[in-house]
């Protein structure tokens, strides 16, 4: 831990926890904090939260404090810092998170979307190191995604680019809680995928993810399917390669699209490991046009625990 | 026609066609030549062609010829001026066209893939001029699409970005003959529509388009369908309403992909007109993420007649 070394402070602002950390150039966490989101207290008390954590991480070091980076959910304006109708956050509106917590510690401060502050962290510190264009996808309660161009975020007209989530794979499909019909969301966020599981397990009685939830199917959740899959269960194993090829399918059109190569996959589910992986990728492989095909790579994401504060942190040493 | 003007010289490389044109700053062709391309013979035979039709655009006139652009079908590396295997072209392999225009004419020569050729076309001299960023969809045999960002042709790692043609709409759809499933070209492309309307045809014994047809199903052309629409055929309505909503949700998957909310149509079946673009606007508006919603417009490509030589004279224009 050398003075020379430049550091940042990562927030993960979200609907359960507030994370903030002390992040080095390198991405090693340096100290962090962890506190319970008061989300009922609207704004201002989780603003508070936020400020005292961030006093508590800097409280007695002389880091060189480069920046402060903030991953949130909902909307961003990345220019104005502006935080809007963050989801599990009641009460926020427009907040102009920015420029209150940069008047609080006079330090630059950089917002963005938490999918698009992850891929960002996967560029600067984790899988995406060495790449100069990918996609992220950030599999959990809903489908993130970040688009990485030549090193920079592809933030689109409006700024809101990379909602992966939100491809269409079927016209007719499910409706999704955005209003579409089909979204790779509502094949691939956890609610969906556990009451699947749950409706389909009726028809799957020698599978072992009924020993491991005690007959009990309201204690079914995506770890109880990764726990099954590790155990050899080969219905956990159907649902997982499926799970692939609803990814896959909407990473193809996205690979037609954009015409990039890699892609990198994280958040919870992307714990279903090897077999989610190599659906991942067979699938974008054999639905991208010709040119495209050899070139497909998917990738585990590397920033595991913590890769929120990372991902954050990594705002402030992205230019 | 003034001699401080700037022109350029666009070549429209097609399969049935080699078209060139002198083509002036506004957008006015000057002078042009169409000759039958002579594809069984060859990229030697073409690509003279392609020579004799310049040469006679350029006789006797003492314009500023500011460059050439050459749009292409098949696989284009813009940076190299390659082209490689063009449908439709037998023959070629990988050919640098672009080279050999250049050695002949000592001119800046740029090639492009004719969708993306478009494209640039319209940003310079028709519907896109006014817009940073907009999705240019091309309707004909296939679906062409070409992507522009901040002003500029968004290329791709790999230089072929924007092939909205094979985002696919259903997972389990018919297969296209680019291997993957439910490409939005399989509902949209000229063929496929014949196809479809053939079929259906028998079930709506009450449609004009029989009349048009004089019973004789394999005299069915999209303009057909088109004629019958402009005639108030309700069935030619319900089958343009439907491409629209096929084309919708690809274009609300690239919206929420790229978080951009201009589309402009343009190629064959763009003529179904009014009842297309709306069933397109309504189904893109519906379906992408709210914050998107209201931005969302589409529009008519303004190059018609001679959009193939004009975008690619724009090519020449474009920096």
């Amino acid at each position: 831990m050398s003075k020379q070394e430049k550091y940042a402070i990562g927030v993960d602002l979200g609907g359960t926890n507030v994370k903030v950390g002390i992040v080095s150039q390198n991405g090693k966490i340096i100290k962090k904090v962890s506190v319970e989101t008061k989300a009922q207290g609207g704004p201002e008390k989780v603003i508070q939260q936020i400020k005292k954590s961030i006093d508590e991480v800097l409280n007695k070091n002389e880091l060189r404090i480069h920046g402060i980076g903030i991953g949130s959910p909902g909307t961003v304006s990345t220019k104005k810092g502006t935080v809007e109708d963050p989801p599990n956050l009641p009460g926020w509106g427009k907040v102009n998170l920015g420029k209150i917590i940069q008047k609080e510690f006079k330090i630059d401060v950089k917002v963005e979307n938490d999918a698009n502050a992850a891929a960002i962290g996967e560029m600067i510190f984790g899988a995406g190191k060495s790449y100069e264009s990918f996609v992220m996808v950030t599999l959990g309660t809903g489908v993130g995604g970040g688009i990485i161009y030549n090193r920079k975020l592809f933030c689109g007209e409006f700024g809101a680019a990379g909602e992966i989530g939100h491809i269409s794979i079927d016209i007719n499909g499910p409706q999704c809680k955005c209003g579409s019909f089909g979204c790779v969301e509502t094949y691939l966020g956890n609610s969906y995928i556990v009451k699947r599981v749950q409706t389909e397990l009726e028809n799957n009685q020698s599978s072992k993810i009924w020993q491991l939830i005690n007959n009990d199917l309201n204690l079914l959740t995506p770890i109880i399917i990764q726990t099954a899959l590790e155990q050899g269960d080969e219905y956990a194993k159907g649902v997982v390669q499926s799970l692939g090829k609803y990814l896959g399918t909407a990473l193809a059109s996205v690979g037609n699209c954009l015409d990039n190569g890699t892609f990198i996959i994280g958040g919870g589910i992307g714990g279903f490991g090897t077999p989610l992986f190599n659906s991942v990728k067979e699938t974008i492989s054999a639905r991208v046009l010709k040119p495209l095909r050899k070139r497909i790579k998917v990738l585990p994401a590397k920033l595991k625990n913590d890769a929120g504060i990372k991902g954050a942190s990594a705002l402030a040493f992205y230019k």
